[in-house]
């Protein structure tokens, strides 16, 4: 299993995503300034990842205080806390995990800087074995949904990569394949940052599954000319009537897999899902910069001055999904009904 | 209005596209070898214009011949036809525009030499001439179905840089914008190679047209978010019932369309339609080679050792066309029974 982030010994070990896909440079490092600029120059990406590399960096940023009084513990604490953050100021996932460290940090106040340490090292490696176990219950329950001989298209990168384990998407075709079964895949390019052709070509190639890149141009030609049995997408935000905002491009994808009576599944964690809002309509898209694409490749490949429009998702109405697969099951239209059902079993922690 | 080759005096100007759209750079030349050379490594492309080049070509390899015997003045034509069918042995423009300027040289045997090359540079012209009218025909003909106010999605390019007037699918747009219509345009980008982006956006600009430029994988948002119109694109290749073989994506392109239910419209010139193939499955596509995706834009962006699937084109069947603009008029579904009506106009030359 490739491994993006893991806690060896008393340091972490990561691999340098900006060196793929024609290297595989794996960085260890006990210093959180390694770790940090990591993560600030995207060698460290993907929203679970950076939860993970944050509960890490907590840890690292405390090597030196084993032997201090607990006040410069919590300075130390949030020395290391707000340099992590400051890193990528908009990644959720970053203060996500600081918050967790920092509650173990405030029940600690009994304990001995060495004990207090070992219990927020002990919280990092369980917020990695959770997101771990997360991925492996998606590729579980989606594995079911793959036929014993399937050739799936999947866009963008939701792999190992992005996660702590096996990835959301990723770990369906993953697991189905472990499973014995017969998979070809083909990978969309996923332009403008073609994390497809980077990343998810990479990772299937190193899991020696038959995977085929295309252009994103060429799915619709791969829908009607060769038989692809479904399709699978990983998920930014789920709202609470199944609509789902994903990587540019899965719209597309999900329009064109219904014209040719395809199966178009969304995986993503219960936490992907915002209740709050009530469809997709109510999910800001976030709009990048014009260079995404007038640049992409270090050549200027559009004229000076040109407007782009460079959405970095796009919403899919809940009607092109046909299921949703979460770490506590397969989910089912009506979403509005089957959301609330697995919400429950998600606060229940069944 | 942007010439991509026209003649000049004694010899031609061309513009040199693999500057585009960085640099606008053109070219004058008297040699036939600077000629073909820009033919053959791109500078020169599209298939009208590259027809029109041939003959051009043809006048410029026998700039040393009018003091000649009419024997030397048919061997030098024989030397100029191969040199310049040698550049890219699949451009059948190429051949068919040597073809035509042969049978003015059979024509001539009772004229001096200086008077027969008069006669190919005047069919050449005529060449130039019949490809602008037609460019011109398909943009008055494809202008009526556009709004006063109207927002276009186009793919790949199919401007003035590919023929010898102001295009197919694009003269549609600049004669409607020359009508005083309000025109805003969307480019796709057009992987592989990046046509919508290089030339189309550079078109569209220098006509002062509102032109935005997009991924690929961002029409299915621009379709649903922003108020698009109709879509056009051209056609490499139309069977008898309309089914059309066009750059790859413009099938995806169809179906999202359809989706959104936006008109869809092909523009093409008669001589596109081959009424010898019954339907879109008998149109060979070709599959390029894996570079073109894996390395792009001199940046290596895939893994080593990937298989790629790089077809040049897609098919659209024909329920997904709204109309097809050719340069005898708009001919609507049954695309069988109208297509036999504006082959007959074609032959007719009505």
């Amino acid at each position: 299993m490739i491994r993006s982030i893991e806690w060896i010994g008393s340091g972490v070990r990561f691999i340098d995503q900006t060196k793929l896909p024609t290297e595989e440079v794996y960085v260890e490092t006990h210093e959180l300034s390694v770790l940090a600029e990591a993560i600030a120059s995207l060698r460290i990406r993907g929203a679970p990842a950076l939860g993970i590399a944050a509960a890490y960096g907590i840890v690292l940023g405390l090597n030196n205080s084993v032997e201090v009084t607990g006040e410069k513990l919590r300075s130390d604490f949030e020395k290391a806390a707000s340099l992590i953050t400051s890193t990528r100021p908009t990644a959720i996932n970053l203060f996500w995990a600081v918050e967790r460290m920092r509650g173990v940090l405030h029940r600690s106040q009994q304990r001995s800087p060495r004990e207090t340490i070992e219990q927020l090292l002990l919280e990092a490696k369980t917020i990695h074995r959770e997101d771990e176990e997360m991925c492996a219950a998606i590729g579980r329950f989606g594995a079911e949904l793959v036929p014993q001989q399937a050739t799936i298209l999947t866009h963008c990168n939701t792999g190992a990569l992005a996660t702590g384990g096996e990835g959301t998407a990723q770990a369906i075709i993953t697991t189905a394949a472990a499973q014995g079964k017969n998979i070809s895949v083909f990978a969309d390019e996923t332009r403008p940052l073609l994390q497809g052709a980077r990343l998810t070509a990479w990772e299937l190639q190193k899991h020696g599954i038959n995977v085929t890149l295309i252009t994103d141009n060429t799915a619709a030609s791969v829908m009607k000319r060769k038989k692809v049995d479904l399709v699978v997408v990983g998920a930014d935000r789920i709202a609470a009537n199944g609509d789902t905002a994903n990587k540019i491009g899965t719209y597309n994808v999900a329009i064109i897999a219904k014209e040719h009576v395809i199966p178009f599944y969304v995986a993503a964690p219960t936490s992907t899902i915002d209740s709050s809002l009530k469809n997709g309509e109510m999910i800001p898209v976030e709009e990048r910069k014009a260079e995404e694409v007038t640049e992409g490749f270090g050549t200027r490949t559009a004229p000076y001055g040109v407007k782009v429009f460079n959405p970095a998702f796009d919403v899919t109405p809940n009607k092109y999904i046909t299921a949703i697969v979460t770490e506590h099951g397969v989910i089912r239209p009506p979403y509005d009904v089957s959301i609330v059902h697995v919400m429950k079993k998600a606060v229940q922690g069944v």
